[in-house]
Formats: structure tokens, C-alpha cells, sequence
């Protein structure tokens, strides 16, 4: 029987509608090829990106500054930035919106030096890094009075918007908070002013108790099927111990990004679970991203930093886009189970 | 040089990154293959859908009861709908968020008897009576005081989410005005506050001066690539005569849904412009839909109903999802100039 769903953290409502996956399909979708005669994320290609900004290369050093040879994670500006840190100039009226440089840093972390297709496939040790750079990079440019948010965000296949294969993920920094973490920010604020406890401490709780939506628990983290996901096997992470940021505090408030071994943890926690999406799912493009509190000072302590991610095997369609509802045809219960296998 | 603009109506920033357009993609799709060997709204196949719910046979004539075999526009309910008109019950607090069944009503708008795969293929009639059958679906279902909003939409080709073939459009009735609209309601009424006129006439006629991003105009619409476009070659439709209500009043407050005569100009307009995307983009998938106000009596003088067209050349990703704000590669003043030919 199909349901309308509210989402307490995006105020999204969602529909879910198992009917709707049992209807006929007339479109057979070919696999999309990868015409490639050269990876410019490969060890070797290092000239075709710009220079690293960070180059990650043993397992428990500091990022080196150069461009070291024997780098397991490395990070570089985007060539094809979607905003750049030397645009600046003031917000203007106009049309009655507003308009602007798009100032601020595109990133992109590549997570291996040798071609691989999914981070299923990195070791241990290069997914520890990757994550150790999500940290580094967001405490970085938290730095920077200019940024007030950093979105690190990962495309798989083309279908979830990637554009190049070998595994690799994007930072950019913003001179606003966006829409969606205000959303959920004043969701969160609002839900603390009225219970005294954090929105995503209560629902992690309530999760674990109910049971039927969880996917895989580990000492430091949980996974589950959001009681309102908007996409088929729609997943979240959380830390079982709330922390409002994952990037070091600029100044004053208290530290609550996690450290090198608990990201190592984290890594391999989701590298997991997309070795098991990949199994169900028979290797889905997806996306996944990281939500965490705003660059500023403020405390945030009813927010939690946690990640999403969502396999893409359901389209956003004319219905979605005009009214900012979803329709998933696979419960998050059913979606859970099977993703726990 | 990339910029930051911020849409009045939807309160969403966008990315105006022409940048973006020249990074390579190694992935090639190969084209979608449809693959079917009869279609469920061909006419003769009547008998595969549901019993309709209206039928428009002839240009002038009221929609005609019973099953006619001579229809032109065939209004069925959906066979697998994502809302059901026989579903109620409470709605209850669960997990912090909301759940209750998923009432209201999906139908389909088959908009011709021959098969199909375009509207641009249509008669004159068949794409007036197909706006016909909006006006008249949503006038009805407003009259029925479960329902709060009915969004009539349309998926073309697989990329757009469609998974039939034949020109067909659809309308879901809620219980709930949704989010977008909220929204929108939202920024017209601050609008209108601020300045004592309507947000999208004021739109419409610096459109009209500025000149640079008007895609076409006839007697009584204006088609226009948005300031802030958050798709390539996305195209807003207008009426000059601003009115909140495509649908019938239901009572009280004045008529002002369009009459049939203006729904042939209006359709004829957008099948004008779908043709010039077509060749423009290489037939390329889309989604559009309309926006008009909620189906309560309240004057809502200040809002307008419009009709949003967005081919899908770029694909949502993480970014997007993460944030709320969306990467257009393509300028709307650029994308106007393309349309305009």
C-alpha cells in the first residue's frame, strides 16, 4: 500500500509507492561505454591536472607538500571549476534575484593512483586517506573568512553525473550555506528547542530500537534506510557519538572532527556497504555526500555531521522537480533487508 | 566568467558555469532502445487501461461520456499509481517525521490516438484538447475538498523518467500543497507586500525590456530562459494577462482559467517551441510542468500560473542533491539566443 512520508530533517515529503516498480518499462537502456584512451587521474598523468593542493602518501604522515611520486591520494583544483577563489565582487539586484561571481574553491579528490573503477577496489589504507582529506580539505578552507560551507560529494557512472571513471571524489566551497543544510539545520534547531536532544541522536536511537531499517552497525557507526529516503535504497550514515562538524573548529568551540583512526574506520564502514550495493544492485551509478555544520563559530551542537548516499536507479521526473516531492517504489524497510542480505 | 544568481521565485541558487561545458566526458551512452511490441495507448488497445475518465472527440464538443471510439484525448487513471483516491486514514507521528496513506488521485493524459513519440506530431486539436483535458481534470478534482493541489506534468524519453513511448502527460492530485508551491506562494505574497504588484509580472515585463533572454512571444504568451536557469535551455512559459488558476474557481472567488480558445493558442505555442528544441538539442528527453495555484478558495492575486520546460542534457548529481543549488553550463541569455534561432 503506498505512503506519504515526511522526512523530520529535510521536511521533504516522499511517496513511497511499491506498485509503481511492478509497471512496464518499453526503454532498454544500453550500457553506457567509457571511450577513454587515457586516465588523467592515473599515477604518471600527474602533468594533465593542475598542480595538488594536498598529496597524501604513507599511511600515518602529514600530506607532503610537491608532488611526491608515490602518492596514494591526491588532491588538485578542478580544471573545469564551477566556482574559483580569485572571482569576487559584490551581490547585485537583479531580475529580482540576485547575481554574483561564483566565487569560491572546486576540488577533486583522486582516491588511487592506479585506475580503478570503484573505491570498492582501493585498499584500506587509500580509503583511510581519502577520508583523512575530506577532513583536511573542509578544515582548510574553514580557515578562510571568505567560505561559509564545503560540500564533498562523490559521482559514480555516468548516470549519477560523472564524467571521468577513475574513482574520485569533489570538494566545493561556497560563500553561502546552502538551502538544503539551512533546512536541515533549522529542522534540527527547532526539533532541540522543543526536546532538549539532538534530532539525529533521537532518530539514531529510535532506528536501533525499531530495527527494520538498519543496514549494518559497526563499533563507531550506524547505517540505515531513512524512514522518508527519497531514492531506492537511499542510505545514511551516522556516528553513534554525535559531532556537529566534521572539519576541525576554525577557533574557540570545541573540536569535534573525527581523528585519522576513526576515519579509517568510517572508510571501510561504507566501503562495505557499496561492495554490498554493488552485489544487489549489479554495480548502480551513485552519489553520496557529506552534510556537516556550517564553516562559521557557532556551536551547531544540535546538528550532526553524517553521509548519503543514494544509488541511482530511480530518475527525478516532471512530477519531482515540480513539486519537490519523491516517488520511491521500494520501501526503505524492504531496501534495508535487502541490503543487509 | 561563472556566476552565483539566485531565482526569486524559487528561492534557489544556481551556478552559471559555461566553464563546465568544454570538460571532457569519457562516458558515451548508446542511444535508448525502445523495445515493445504493442503500446498500451495506441486506440484498438483501449482495453489494456483502466476505464476513462474523460474523452475529448471533437473540437468544440464537451468531453463525452462512455467509451467512444472516435476520441481524440483519453484521460485514464494511472494503472500504477503512485496516489490512490481510495486510500485515507490518519496521518500519524513515526520516527519524528509524519506517515499516512497516499490519497489522492494519478491519472494519464493520452494525448493522441496514432501512436506518437512526440507532441510536436500532433494535430492542432489534439494539443488544444490535451490542455483542455488539464484545465478540465484539475477543475473537477479541485472541486473535492481531500484534495489541496493537482500538478499536471509531462516525461518524455527514458532520460526524463518516462517508460512509455506514446505523447502522453499526467496529473497527481495531493492532499497537501507541496513544498515548491509553498514556495513560490511564498516569495509572491513577500513580493507583493514589498512592492504591491505580482512577482511574475514584474518578471515578465523586465523580460520583455531586457529582450536577451525572450525565446518566443504570440498574442497572449511569453517564453523566456529564467535568470537564474538552473537547467541548460530550461524555458518558463507565461501568460501576459497574469491569473493565479489554470483550474475553475470552485467558488467564491473569480474564474480566471483560461478559455478553450486561449488553451489552442497556449498549446500551439509550446509545440512550437518543443519542435525548435527538438532540432536545437537533437530531440533531446524532457520533463515540463505546470505551477498554478492551490485548489483552496483564497484569491492568491499576487501568483501566476506558468508552464516550466527543462530538456535533461545535464544530469543531477551529488552536488546538487547535497546542496540544493544546481551547475547550469549554459547561460540563459545563451540558451535564449540558441532557441530563438
Amino acid at each position: 500500500m503506498s505512503e506519504l512520508r515526511l522526512d523530520p530533517v529535510s521536511q521533504r515529503w516522499v511517496i513511497i509507492a511499491q506498485e509503481r516498480d511492478t509497471r512496464p518499462d518499453e526503454y532498454v537502456a544500453a550500457p553506457v561505454q567509457r571511450v577513454a584512451t587515457d586516465c588523467p587521474f592515473c599515477a604518471g598523468n600527474e602533468i594533465v591536472t593542475p598542480e595538488a593542493v594536498a598529496v597524501y602518501c604513507t599511511s600515518h604522515g602529514p600530506p607532503h607538500a610537491g608532488q611526491p611520486s608515490n602518492w596514494q591520494v591526491r588532491v588538485v583544483p578542478n580544471k573545469y571549476p564551477a566556482v574559483r577563489s580569485d572571482l569576487n565582487g559584490p551581490v547585485r539586484e537583479e531580475m529580482f534575484g540576485l547575481r554574483c561571481s561564483a566565487a569560491g574553491v572546486h576540488e577533486v579528490i583522486i582516491e588511487a593512483p592506479q585506475h580503478a573503477a570503484s573505491l570498492t577496489q582501493l585498499t584500506a589504507d587509500q580509503v583511510r586517506l581519502t577520508w583523512v582529506a575530506y577532513r583536511d580539505r573542509l578544515s582548510e578552507h574553514a580557515l578562510d573568512e571568505r567560505w561559509k560551507y564545503g560540500q564533498v560529494f562523490k559521482n559514480v557512472g555516468s548516470a549519477a553525473g560523472a564524467s571521468i571513471e577513475h574513482t574520485h571524489s569533489q570538494l566545493i566551497v561556497l560563500p553561502h550555506v546552502p538551502h538544503e543544510i539551512q533546512t536541515e539545520l533549522a529542522s534540527c534547531e527547532w526539533h532541540f528547542s522543543k526536546h532538549g536532544r539532538s534530532l539525529f541522536a533521537d532518530i539514531l536511537e529510535q532506528e536501533l530500537v525499531a530495527g527494520l531499517r538498519i543496514v549494518d552497525q559497526s563499533e563507531r557507526f550506524v547505517a540505515f534506510c531513512p524512514f522518508a529516503s527519497r531514492f531506492p535504497y537511499e542510505v545514511w550514515v551516522l556516528p553513534r557519538t554525535p559531532a556537529a562538524r566534521f572539519q576541525r573548529q576554525p577557533q574557540g568551540a570545541s573540536n569535534t572532527a573525527p581523528s585519522d583512526e576513526e576515519l579509517g574506520e568510517l572508510g571501510g564502514f561504507i566501503q562495505k556497504l557499496l561492495t554490498r550495493m554493488e552485489t544487489v544492485l549489479n554495480r548502480p551509478a551513485y552519489n553520496f555526500f557529506l552534510h556537516t555544520a556550517p564553516f562559521d563559530t557557532l556551536p551547531y551542537d544540535y546538528y550532526h555531521w553524517h553521509v548519503e548516499i543514494f544509488p541511482r536507479v530511480t530518475k527525478a521526473a516532471g512530477f519531482e522537480w515540480g513539486t519537490g516531492y519523491f516517488i520511491n517504489p521500494v520501501s526503505p524497510e524492504e531496501a534495508a533487508a535487502a541490503l543487509r542480505g
